[in-house]
């Protein structure tokens, strides 16, 4: 096989490498490759069977056509999308966005061939107000994202922006501006994308809101943004390839996944954290938060029994973190595994000139040089005192890199759950404060609830006030 | 006293809320109180006796005057601002901007009565390189912010900008384009600025770079965004004196430190969360990250022994991460203790127009009343599984009650350091990684470093590598 767009070194989470009392012992590892493949022939497993479908988005065809049909039927002159999604349904978006199209601050600076996308994933008012006093209904199209098509604040935000749309518009000029990006069959988004003609693509049900950035739900926003997706593809078909060997010390997602988990189980490593060293991969980061978190954060395992368990991910950037979260990760408990991401080849970089005195000796290399070397002076102090990490390189951060990225982090996440023992693509967790929410909104069918959550904020008790 | 700019409603914390596994009892809190009067009065004779200057800095008026005069002598056409630094020198004032002037990415789309400021606080050289392509030497100014003055990659920025401005205009007009902002006497920023004559803001001697935001550091910055600066500092003066009392039950920053240490040390709340619900406060979450992450995270307690300790602080924003987060801190290991941070009135809010079918339910009530819902929901639903949180609330963000905010945590954290144990205003972790970087890059003075480095590089085993 040709290089990896990946590159994974983990010496330096290993025994040899920091020592044992923070890196693994090659018989530690090797004890886990049994584990390992029974883990991946699982997976492979729910793969054949339909069951999970993010394995196969990168070589479904079929949705690539769809996703450039819906696009040629959007208004020519598009000067703005607006992205209504959350959690999964933007992080995925915002991270192609913005390893790939530059800086978002200087979206009305900055001369641009296509159209600027915004992300208001929130259900704070704050963005999309500002946004709405800037954009111009005719030039905007917004992408309504939601794979259950009842998520509350995307359904907030779509009436927010039809009433928005219908202000300026008229009927079939609104009809031309909404996108919805939702299940195939099922769900209120879908009932009213189809009762209004709305352009309409689908997530596969197959395939979970967190692991759908390789659906419609990523790759439009990203084609919109003049991103070469079937780059993004290839790298995530050239990494699923690699991904696939039952073979534990040949499957990069599954010595990603195994080094967690170890660390986790015999080194008490139960933090994860993600450290680009690049501006360009700071929403990556986050979108691997809500992928670790939810994905492997549980209550309950496979088995039913209550475990409560899951690392705690950390969202870090290099070097700006040189300058806050590390003095933590040097000194503090051994709790963390850090992996460094690098990037050999800076897209775009700025000699340093010379100058006197003390930042002489700056003058005629680069700022990305100096990144780098900052990195690794990084690394090897953490080396230096047993704290274990792993290094993530790729030659360039470009579409093909990045679909390879993604790719393989959905699958050591797929892996991890194998091997944590629990269910990877549920979110049962978060659904008591959502229901509590629409008890207190006066939803119909929530009228237990809401007496229920009033019955809590009674209970709580209000002489631990300080005002 | 009136009532306070922040409200800090702990009952959720406490046993009588949620429980004695995930709540503290009273006589626990009570027995902490002694120690606290301790760590007050140690703090209070730090401030006296000079040591520790960040409590005053609310009330030097000199500074102010100071602000204003260098504001004074920057050219009239003034469009855009570089803050030029990094950690520290960066964090408050970003935090100031995004919570008081309005989205970010809408620079350069919205009107604006003030600058735009821009803040590439990294040696990656992304952004700084898209910024130059669009701004225009001579309506743009360069704050260059270092307390030592040798920040390497400000120095290598700051090169790279003087060079930048020296294109395009002549000696007189870049001198009134670069201001200095740093130690009053020492360091090579200092001298540089004294021999090119630039104007020049200090930060006070016993002022640590992530405890600046009320000096220059923040304040230029923010009054250059056209922040009320007066307002700031007087919220923060409001909040300083409700955190000098030595009676741990009426003092906010007391009870904050308290509830904190008390949840890690009798409760195993390890991770410390800090969760607005309010994009406008994202970077002041990752100002609070700072801030608690290298103050208490030390590998030496004040006796000198070796304790490698400290709470994992992170970030998080309401709504967005209960789809990205909350599914681990809700279900995940009982190791988090959550503050929530509710602002009751919306500087803007939408209402939401009338729908049909699933969503009627929202129509006619606002975002910011669906964003408060979710809150509460959220807040509740933790509680009913007993685990704990605290919930900070403010009226309405504006520069006062983000002044009493800013300076509630800094009182929390030198709190927090006398009940952890430790040095909470150095950071010795990180020296040693930088010192190996100055190898790498061949800076004179570091060749043994060089030395070192390189035979760590070639230590570290090669044979875990996947590519």
């Amino acid at each position: 096989m040709t290089d990896s767009p990946v590159s994974i070194d983990y010496g330096l989470a290993m025994a040899e490498g920091v020592g044992p009392l923070g890196g693994l012992r090659d018989e530690e590892l090797d004890a886990e490759s049994a584990s390992f493949a029974r883990a991946a022939t699982n997976v492979a497993t729910q793969v054949s069977s339909g069951v999970l479908g993010f394995w196969n988005l990168p070589s479904e065809e079929a949705q690539l056509a769809a996703v450039r049909q819906v696009r040629l039927g959007l208004p020519d002159e598009l000067t703005d999308v607006l992205v209504l999604g959350i959690g999964g349904s933007s992080l995925g978006a915002r991270a192609i966005y913005q390893a790939l199209s530059g800086p978002m601050e200087l979206a009305g600076l900055a001369k641009r061939t296509h159209a600027r996308l915004h992300f208001p994933d929130n259900s704070d008012p704050w963005l999309l107000a500002a946004l709405l006093d800037v954009l111009t209904p005719a030039k905007t199209v917004a992408l309504v994202v939601s794979k259950s098509g009842g998520t509350v604040e995307t359904a907030a935000q779509l009436l927010v922006i039809r009433h928005w749309l219908q202000s300026a518009l008229d009927a079939e000029q609104v009809r031309r501006r909404i996108v919805a990006i939702t299940d195939p069959e099922h769900g209120p988004l879908r009932e009213e994308a189809a009762a209004e003609r709305w352009p309409t693509l689908s997530v596969p049900a197959n395939v979970g809101g967190r692991f759908s950035l390789l659906s419609p739900v990523g790759l439009l926003p990203a084609l919109l943004a003049g991103t070469d997706i079937d780059d993004l593809l290839e790298g995530a078909r050239d990494m699923a390839a690699r991904c696939t060997t039952t073979v534990l010390h040949e499957n990069p997602a599954g010595i990603l996944a195994a080094i967690h988990v170890l660390q986790h189980r015999l080194r008490s490593r139960s933090i994860h954290v993600m450290l680009p060293y690049s501006d360009q991969l700071r929403p990556f980061a986050a979108w691997y938060v809500q992928l670790w978190a939810e994905s492997l954060g549980k209550r309950v395992n496979r088995a039913g029994e209550v475990v409560e368990q899951g690392p705690t991910p950390i969202a870090a950037v290099g070097a700006t973190d040189q300058h806050a979260q590390m003095q933590l990760f040097m000194e503090g408990p051994r709790d963390k595994l850090v992996t460094f991401v690098r990037v050999a080849n800076a897209a775009r970089d700025l000699v340093i000139p010379p100058g006197k005195g003390a930042s002489s000796y700056l003058g005629g290399t680069s700022l990305h040089a100096l990144l780098d070397a900052e990195r690794e002076g990084t690394t090897q102090a953490l080396a230096t005192d047993g704290r274990p990490s792993i290094t993530l390189s790729i030659e360039r951060l470009d579409a093909h890199s990045l679909g390879a990225l993604f790719f393989l982090y959905e699958a050591a996440t797929a892996f991890a759950g194998e091997l944590y023992g629990v269910h990877a693509f549920d979110q049962p967790g978060v659904e008591l404060g959502k229901r509590l929410a629409y008890g207190l909104l006066g939803r119909a069918g929530y009228e237990r609830t809401a007496q229920e959550i009033r019955t809590l904020q009674a209970k709580q008790p209000k002489r631990y006030r300080l005002a």
